[in-house]
């Protein structure tokens, strides 16, 4: 009988053989000839540029322990993350995605009186769960480049508040905030609220992750800061359900007796072969940027405005109504982003590859020509 | 460069060309020789046999897509069970393990003054987190069989019941309840009582899972059951965090705003091609009856009473103190179940290979001896 030692190996070779044309394993996806193009799912913020393959590899070469819980694997990533982070391991929580740290966090700190801060448009999921379970939301207007705007966020700071939830870059938007000018917020507002930073989309930030987190802050013991992420995004792997949180022990244990349980072993050892793959994190992040720059350039020359785009997405202003604007795209077989009130003219539109994107831009100047809103070039 | 389509179809050809000599893939974790025997764990019942092959090539084929968030692979698998259970899709909810949707239940049903009724000993994920979430626990002891005693938490239920919970296979004893009366006591609990009914085991039970399920209850239309049960047990798969929960519509949408999001891509793919492959699943099946009954003959020669056996484990009367008892079982490199008070001198062994059981049938002959209990044979 074949050993499993010995499966692990020709597997591992096998995949080795397989892949290694392949930068980036998902982009195959999307390698079709022109006129057989799938639609261009750009509305969900996924990543078409793929994943790692060491993460590829790892996950296959663990298929074969999926019958164990994932206890060791478990500890190899929180262990990981730690380091990285350069905290001890329960400063750390993982679970399947970072939605369920957002839930929980609403579960753990909503009550009848008691409010979350934060921005409208914004990232709902920590806040509507907030309201769902019998707290108040408090909505701050973005300042006139749709940013955070810390001055409001802080007057809207009061006695009953115990979250302030900042997305970083924000969704939809996709701005990020001065790091200085947030981490001098985050010194000001009061110790006994949370401030729930939502770093979900922050390895793509230009100037990169290190300018912008606020990990340094957990490190340094800070009591009242949470840093989420999560491997959906940057690291191209939505549909393993991997995501974690860094916060001080007192705020994990606060959070953890909502937990509903972690990830599966193929997500712990995708997530932690994932970590250590840096030239492909960055050969992703290089490629995210090159082609975020190309749509950028392309909305200036249609002098469509958008807010800076930091994430794996850019919140334009179409000038159309979103719901007419998703069924005319719909027609072209493209998929955009929901509507964001109250801005209902501005579409999201998530960076596909470059082959995507032009398929976008071209149905954008279609639509835009149909209108009679077509600049001259 | 390589397309996804012919990825999949050499990913698939080799997984078939490696796995056809392993009925259950992961069987091979313990094909070592006797000397290089790793740790026998038979604590945690997980399924030594291994799962199904097709499950694993289906995984593994999905492996490229993970950069997308599961929308139609999850679809798919709702229909699938939805179908089994002879229901429509909105009858089904999804998890990350059958856990999330014990610890949801709680979360949905619990307050200050409501009861859950369970038993003791049970098993407590649901029971405990009701406790946490403000609500209270009546738990009723067993008969001298170690089986649910039904007249008894019928007479527990009062007018601040909320849920009753039966875990059928019962955790840790491994009883079964007669279909007959617990579908008549499920006729009898008021309709504003929730009957929970954990089939996490079911699969396993003597006489199979058709005589012993609550589905049709659900096919039927009655309003107050759930059935819930999982892929980590007789599937096989507890690390690729796969559960379900079957109930009304009106029950399903009491608990779904506690979820916090649902399985991995491989999770939906692998439990899809699980359940189409009913030759592994009877193969599993009829290899944990057979060396269950290879184990409670053993302990028939030994004069070791235990609870009749119907999951994948065997809750016996060592008469040695738990604490004690896995003490000497790691010094033999096995480990066995935790404590399941107040049946402190009982232990709950799973059911491992052959091998494996053969091992811990040894060294407990050897703990029994060093205790003068051995008995003559």
């Amino acid at each position: 009988m074949l050993r499993k030692k010995h499966f692990s190996i020709v597997l591992c070779t096998l995949a080795a053989a397989l892949l290694p044309s392949a930068p980036l394993l998902a982009q195959h996806e999307f390698d079709y000839e022109e006129d057989d193009y799938g639609p261009v799912q750009i509305g969900g913020n996924e990543n078409a540029f793929g994943f790692s393959q060491e993460a590829a590899m790892a996950i296959m070469q663990a298929v074969g322990t999926i019958n164990r819980y994932p206890r060791a694997q478990a500890e190899t990533l929180v262990n990981k993350l730690a380091a990285s982070f350069k905290v001890t391991p329960d400063h750390i929580i993982v679970t399947p995605g970072s939605g369920p740290i957002l839930v929980m966090a609403a579960m753990a700190y909503a009550e009848p009186g008691k409010n979350v801060v934060t921005v409208e448009p914004g990232y709902l999921q920590l806040t509507s769960a907030f309201r769902r379970f019998g707290g108040e939301v408090k909505a701050v207007p973005l300042n006139d480049k749709l940013e955070h705007d810390l001055a409001a966020i802080e007057k809207a700071i009061d006695a009953n508040t115990v979250i302030v939830y900042i997305c970083n870059p924000n969704n939809p938007t996709g701005t990020v905030v001065d790091p200085a000018a947030l981490k001098a917020f985050i010194e000001r507002v009061p110790e006994n609220v949370l401030v729930f930073v939502d770093e979900a989309y922050l390895e793509l930030a230009e100037g990169g992750l290190e300018k912008h987190t606020m990990a340094p802050l957990v490190a340094a013991g800070k009591k009242n800061v949470l840093v989420c992420r999560t491997f959906s995004k940057a690291y191209g792997m939505a549909g393993l359900r991997v995501g974690y949180a860094a916060a001080a022990p007192a705020i994990i244990n606060k959070l953890r007796p909502y937990s509903q349980g972690g990830p599966s072993t193929l997500g712990y050892v995708g997530a932690a072969a994932a970590l250590d793959d840096l030239a492909s994190m960055q050969a992703n992040i290089a490629e995210y940027q090159r082609v975020r720059k190309m749509v950028t350039d392309a909305l200036d020359a249609l002098q469509i405005k958008y807010a800076e785009p930091h994430g794996s997405f850019v919140f334009m202003h179409t000038g159309i109504d979103i719901r007419e604007f998703q069924r005319l795209m719909e027609a072209e077989n493209i998929f955009v982003g929901r509507p964001f009130p109250p801005m209902l003219d501005w579409a999201r539109v998530s960076i596909g590859t470059e082959q995507e994107m032009n398929l976008f831009l071209g149905a954008l100047r279609k639509i835009l020509a149909s209108k009679g809103r077509l600049a001259s070039r």
